[in-house]
C-alpha cells in the first residue's frame, strides 16, 4: 500500500482511444491526442477509463494504449491506468500489465456482473492495494457497475491506506462532500462530472477527470487555474461555457445508447478539431450520422473551438 | 451463422470450476466433476457460465477450464462455452479461444458496463454469429447485465438465424412462454431457473441449464426424462425435491453477496459429496463458515444425497 | 385476524373501471361488466386493483366502484377490495370504506413512495390484519411498489395468521413456487400473471387474478376447470390461446407507458366486445389510436372473441 | 397557469408534522414549529412534503396540517402545499383542498405506482396548472417516484408557463445546473439537498428546501444570507457545519428504512431542542431507540444547538 506520494490534483483527462476505420488503435492519432492534452496543460493522464472505451478494447489493444501513451509522455506527467474488469483476479491481471507498462497509479471500480456485498468490495480494494504496490484510486461509477461506493466505505479504506483517492462519477455531490469533509490528506478527491467542476473544487475537491477535457483541455485547465487562485467568478464563467459545450453528448439522443452518444461525440469533436484522423467508435456502438456531427460542429463553434 | 445442427435439448449443467486453496483451477477435481455430470446422464455441458465463476477467472484459467473439459469429455457430449465479457470485441476474443479449444457452441450475454441500446444488442449478436461460425446462444441474465432481452428481440434474431437458442435466467416465465410460442424450430429454449424446470418443460422449453445440476445431476436428468415421457406427476415430485434442495443457496444469507452464497453452496455441496477436493471460491467472495456448511449438509441429507 | 374462511380459489378477475367520456365512473357499464364476469363463471371479483385503474381513481370514485359492484353482485360471489395507498394509515382509511361497503377481503401492497425496511412491511401487514378483521391478501407487485415480497416474509406472516393469501404479480415463478411449497393451508396463492396460469396451477397455486380475464372470463374459467379436473393438455391449449390474446397489451408500444398500453387494451377490447360504452382511460394516460384499436380487434378475432 | 408572481427564493423548509403518541397531528407542537421556523427567518414554508411524512398522513390529517399552518402563519410568509399522490385525478383532489385552505402554490411529483411515459408526465403537469390556477412546482424525487425529471422536460414546461419552478431532490447537480443555465426567469430553481446548498446557490439556484431546516432554520437562513451578499467563504463554513449535523439522518442505520431514519432524526432533534412535545413518527416506521437518540443529541451539541 503506497499512498505516500503527493496527492493527485488538477486536470486529469480520461484519454479517448482513437481508432482506425477497421477498429484498431490509431497510434499516430493517439500520440497527437496526448500532445494536444499535455500541450493544453493537463496535470496527468488517465488511460483505459470509460471515456477511453476501455470496455470495448481487447487486452492487446489495452496494452497498445498503455505502451503508446506512457512511452510518448515519457514522464512529463503521471499516467494513471484503468484496470476495469469484473472481479479481483481479472483486475489483478490488468494491473500486472499496467505496472509493467509504467503506470503511476491504478483506477478500479467495484466488482460488477456479480452480486457483491460491501465486505466483498472492501476485500477487492484491499487485495488490489496489497498486491500491486501502486496507488489505487476507486472509480465510483454506479451507472456502469450498479453499486454506489458509500462515503463510509471510501473513508474507511482511505484511513487504512488502501485507497489513494477516488474518482467520483456518481453525480452525487452530497456523497462527494461527505468524502471531502471526512477524509484526511493525502487522499485525492477527483470529480468525474464535467459540468460541476467549479462547485466540486469549491467544496474542496482536488481535481477533475473530465471526458470533455479531451475536446477542450485548455478550458478545464483554465477553470482549474481560476479556482486555484481564488477567482471563482472566472471559474464559473468557464464552467458554464463548458457546460454548454457538454451538450454534444446528447446529440445522439434516443436512437443509440448513452455510451455511443457520449463517446461518439468526443471523438467526432476531436476529429472536427483536427486532432484525430477518424471518429470511429468500437462495436457494437452506433455511429453518429452526418446531421448529428453537424450539430456537434455548431456546438464546438459556439464554444469558440472551431 | 450455423444453426443447422439439431437443437440442444435436455440437461446442460453450467459446470462449476473447482479451485485449489490458492485459487488455481483444480484440474483433477474438474475432471471428477465432469465424470460426475456425464455419468449422471446429462446431455451437454456448459463451461464458463456464471455458475462456473466465469466472472472471477483470468483468461488463462478460462483456457485451462476449456482445455480440461473439452479434452476429457472427448466428444461424449457437446461442450458449450460461455464468452462472458463487456462488449463485442472482448467477447470475440473469448470466442476465438473457445473455438480453438473445440467448443460446440457459444453462450453470450448482452453487453454490460456500457449503456446499450437494443439496436446495439442486435449488432452484438449479429457480429458474434457472423464472425464465429458456431451456434450462438443468448444468455438472458438481467441480474448481472442489467438488461432484459425481450421476446421480440430474441425472436427476431432467431428468425434471422443469428441465434441458435436462449438460456433464460431472467426468472420471467411470461417472457419465456412468449419465446416458446413465437419461435420456429430449430431454436432451443433453455431455462436457467432451477426450481421451475417442470413448468418450463411443460410450456415447451427444450431443456434446462441448472447450477444446482452440479450437485445433483441425476435429479435433473430424472426430472427431464419423466417430462419427456409424459409422466408429469413424477416430474413435479422430482422438481419439488430439487426445489427444497435449492435452499442451500440461501444459507449464506445477508452477510455476503448472492454470488458468494450461491456459488459457495454449490461447491460446498460438491465437496461434501466427495466430488471436489476443496470448496474454495474465487476472490473477493466471502467463504461460507462451518455452521453454514453444516446446514448445507443437512439439506443434502434431506434430499437423499449424503 | 380472520383467516378461518375457506381459502380463495379459482378465477378472480381484477375488475376494470369503465369511465364516461368525462372520466367519471360509468355505473351502467360497470354493472354490465360485472354481469359479463359473473356470467362467465368467475369465482370472485377483485375491485380497485391495478387493472381497475385504482391509482387513478379519486376516493369518491373508489367508493362508487365498491358500492356498485358489491351491491350488484349481491353475494353471488365474494368481492375483494384493493386498498392501495402509500402507507399504513392511508391504507387503513381505504379499508374502513371497503368494510363499510361489504368487501369480503382486502388486498394491500407493501408501502411505496417511502423507503421501507422489511420489518416495516411486517408491521404494515400486521397492523392491517389486526385493525380490520377481514382477510388480508398481500399484493406482490414490485413493478409498482419497487419492493419484492420475499417468500420468507410471506410465509412468516402466513404462519402468524396475518395474511390469508398472496396475489403474486411479480412474474417470479421461482418465488411463487417457494411460497407454494412452504405454506400451510388455508393460505391462498393466486398468480397475477396472465400467461403462466396453467403452470402456476400445476405448481399448486389456488387461483388466478388475470387482468385479461375482463376481456375473456370464459377462457380463464375454462382453463381453471380443465386444470381442476386434471386435463392439463386442454388447460395448456386454452392458456396458449389466451397468451396470444395477451398480445393486445403491447399494441400501444413505446409511445406510451405500460399502464396506458395495458389498461387501454383491456378497455378497448371490452368496448369492441360490446360490454362497456366507452374505452376511455383516466388521466394522464395516453389513449390508444384507431390503428392500435384496429390491431386489438384483429387479436380478438384471432382468439374467437369477435 | 399563473407564474406571474415573483419567483420563490431563499429558505423554504418542508415542515415536519409533529404527532401525539397516538399518531394524531399535534396542533400545539405544529404551531410552535411554525413559530420556530418563521422566527428563524425563513422565506416560505412547504407543508405536506416528504419530510412532513405526507405519505403517511390521512386526508383528514393533511387538511389539519394545512389549516393549522396557513391559519397560524396568517400571511407572514407564503405557504406551499404538497399534493402528493399517484396520478392526476388524485393530485387534483389534494389541490382542491390546498386551494381552499389558502396555499400559495402547489408542489407535485411525477405520477408513481403506474408505469408512466414522459408525455404522460407532461400531461400531468399541464393538467394541474390548467385546472388549479396556482403556481405549480415540480418535485423531482426519483428515490420515491422512480422517475427522474429531465432538464429538457422541465425547461419545456417552464417555457410553456406550466411550471413556476422545481424542487430538485434528485441529488443530480449536473441536471440541476442544466436547468439553471437553460431556464428563463421567472422560474425558481430550489435544491432539496441539505449538504450542497452553497454550491447550488453558487450555480445560480434561487433557494433551498432543506428537511434539516426544521432542526436548524437559523443555520440555513444564515447560509443563504451569506451567499446572497457574496460572502461565499462564510456560506461554505456554515454549510459544512450543517453537513456535519446532517449525520443525524444516518443514526438509524440499516435496522430501519431510510424514511424512518431521516424523519425520525428530524423529529428527535426537534424534541431534544424543545420545539415539539413528542418525537413519534407515523406507522409503519420504526422508532429510533434511546442510544440512537443519544447520538443525535451529541451531533446537535456538536453543532451548537443544545
Amino acid at each position: 500500500m503506497t499512498t505516500s506520494a503527493a496527492p493527485l490534483t488538477g486536470v486529469i483527462p480520461p484519454v479517448c482511444t482513437p481508432m482506425t476505420p477497421d477498429y484498431e488503435v490509431d497510434v499516430a492519432s493517439m500520440v497527437r491526442l496526448v500532445d494536444h492534452l499535455v500541450g493544453g496543460g493537463v496535470d496527468a493522464l488517465f488511460v483505459l477509463g470509460s471515456s477511453s472505451e476501455v470496455a470495448y478494447l481487447t487486452d492487446a489493444q489495452r496494452r497498445t494504449v498503455l505502451d503508446t501513451v506512457v512511452g510518448h509522455v515519457a514522464g512529463q506527467v503521471p499516467v494513471l491506468a484503468g484496470v476495469i474488469d469484473m472481479t479481483t483476479p481479472r483486475v489483478l491481471e490488468h494491473a500486472r500489465v499496467a505496472i509493467e507498462a509504467g503506470a503511476a497509479g491504478l483506477v478500479a471500480t467495484a466488482p460488477f456482473y456479480t452480486r457483491t456485498h460491501p465486505d466483498e468490495i472492501r476485500t477487492h480494494f484491499r487485495t488490489l492495494a496489497a498486491r500491486t504496490g501502486l496507488p489505487v484510486y476507486a472509480y465510483d461509477l454506479p451507472v456502469s457497475v450498479h453499486t454506489k461506493l458509500s462515503a463510509d466505505l471510501l473513508l474507511e479504506l482511505a484511513a487504512e491506506g488502501v485507497l489513494a483517492g477516488v474518482k467520483d462519477s456518481s453525480g452525487d455531490d452530497g456523497g462527494l462532500r461527505a468524502v471531502i469533509l471526512g477524509r484526511r490528506p493525502p487522499f485525492s478527491v477527483l470529480t468525474g462530472s464535467e459540468v460541476t467542476v467549479d462547485s466540486a473544487l469549491w467544496m474542496g475537491a482536488d481535481g477533475v477527470v473530465p471526458g470533455l477535457g479531451n475536446v477542450d483541455p485548455h478550458g478545464y485547465v483554465e477553470l482549474y487555474r481560476c479556482a486555484a487562485r481564488g477567482d471563482w467568478q472566472a471559474a464559473r464563467a468557464e464552467q458554464e461555457r463548458l457546460a454548454r459545450l457538454f451538450g454534444i453528448v446528447h446529440v445522439g439522443g434516443a436512437r443509440m445508447g448513452g455510451s455511443s452518444s457520449g463517446l461518439g461525440a468526443f471523438k467526432a469533436a476531436l476529429h472536427l478539431r483536427g486532432v484525430i484522423d477518424c471518429p470511429v467508435t468500437a462495436l457494437p456502438q452506433i455511429p453518429l450520422n452526418e446531421d448529428e456531427i453537424g450539430r456537434i460542429g455548431k456546438l464546438l463553434a459556439g464554444a469558440g473551438l472551431l
